[in-house]
């Protein structure tokens, strides 16, 4: 029952954060983590895994991968799930030991910080976009959904098992985009076009929480605000759509 | 009660056509249909409504402009709400009697057209990105979540109050792309580089279901698929997120 309890405790960031263990929920996800280089400790999973072909191909890879296994009931595995239909299985897996000193910079530098995204939905769709468009990493500030909560994960796809996500702070992220000579963007509305800067090299582009925009740290950190010239009728665009817009712009 | 059985009613796709009309839920949402030209029914509000000032202004905003107004009990209100977290308001508004006939064409055309978007999320956020991109307009194809519905209006965050929206069927948009010469494009992974073509004046930009891709109809339907080029860890972008790198890049 050990794993059960972990998973239970696993819920919590700050259990997150002690063990630097996650967990991945639903049948793609663990799917994903499998063909990771990421370190899985163990699975739990219910017998509706097996009720579809797909299901039951991954408890056998986790079976043949000796990865410790155990069957729980529906009713136990919710009280460990976080997301919505986890399709029984659920797996444990080491956070990935990344810190801004771990990152391997090339000469191209894109780098996401995300400023008080609070919605895991939000922050999952910018980390698949942000691997999807070649972004060396995505930093997560005060007040961002840690990224490693499970739902995070999930609408990620995966991509946090590929791609460099971390916890940052502010002076920690400024002496670090100082000491690499990396451009600091901040995405506003009041900034100025996109279309009439250039990107340098090496950037990192911070986007802010959906409501209330960028912190003052980050317009403080920010060398330049950039905007997106948009319609009159909207007031703004989702965080992820604006995120993706600006990385396929600045991709070059 | 009449106002608390026809929103209990409205939350049915078939009672919605029937009726052409439409709920919107949140004092963001309500707001936002207060500053449209959309014609309001009445409203559903309980006492919660008041524990903000922004609540509470809004209350008075519907009392001046003579709307029908009854306080429900939460109770009440959750057996007609379809939103998380509804606010205590929900008003009722007539569906803008919009087809494909009485479009307004410029010469210029952006159409997004949604073949099988099925989560209300995505298809409110693809509403949202389309009026701020500049689109013309947004389709919605059979399988595709029914754009009245309330989450979707609400994730939209008032798009569809201003930009039209509307359904039909694929040898409809035949006809009418045909009539108005009007190009189809489709996205698809397996199509050409976006960037090796050029956008017509007159554009259709179809995307497609979250997990299968375009139908078969809608590729028969589009003159050219075309591909947004993206990194080989992540299998797709979220259907959002390209729709609204593709609009911005075909916007000129």
């Amino acid at each position: 029952l050990k794993l059960l309890t972990l998973a239970r405790d696993l819920r919590r960031r700050k259990a997150r954060e002690k063990q630097s263990l996650f967990s991945a929920e639903g049948v793609r996800t663990v799917e994903e983590l499998l063909r990771s280089p990421l370190r899985v400790r163990g699975a739990l999973f219910t017998n509706r895994l097996s009720d579809t072909p797909r299901g039951s191909e991954l408890h056998t890879a986790l079976q043949q991968q000796g990865i410790e296994l155990l069957e729980v009931s529906d009713e136990e595995f919710v009280t460990a799930a976080e997301t919505e239909s986890p399709q029984g299985i659920l797996a444990i897996a080491e956070i990935p030991d990344t810190t801004l000193d771990t990152l391997r910079l090339a000469e191209r530098v894109r780098l996401v910080v995300l400023d008080g995204v609070q919605d895991p939905g939000n922050a999952g769709t910018i980390t698949r976009t942000a691997a999807a468009l070649g972004a060396t990493a995505l930093i997560a500030m005060p007040g961002t959904v840690d990224l490693w909560n499970a739902k995070v994960v999930r609408s990620g796809m995966g991509a946090s098992f590929h791609m460099p996500v971390l916890a940052a702070g502010w002076a920690e992220l400024a002496s670090f985009t100082q000491a690499h000579s990396v451009s600091v963007w901040g995405a506003d509305a009041a900034g100025v076009p996109l279309e009439s800067v250039r990107a340098p090299a090496r950037l990192a582009l911070v986007v802010g929480n959906e409501g209330a925009g960028l912190s003052a740290e980050a317009r403080q950190s920010a060398d330049t605000l950039v905007a997106l010239p948009i319609g009159s009728t909207v007031e703004s665009l989702n965080v992820a759509v604006a995120t993706g817009i600006l990385l396929y712009q600045l991709r070059s």
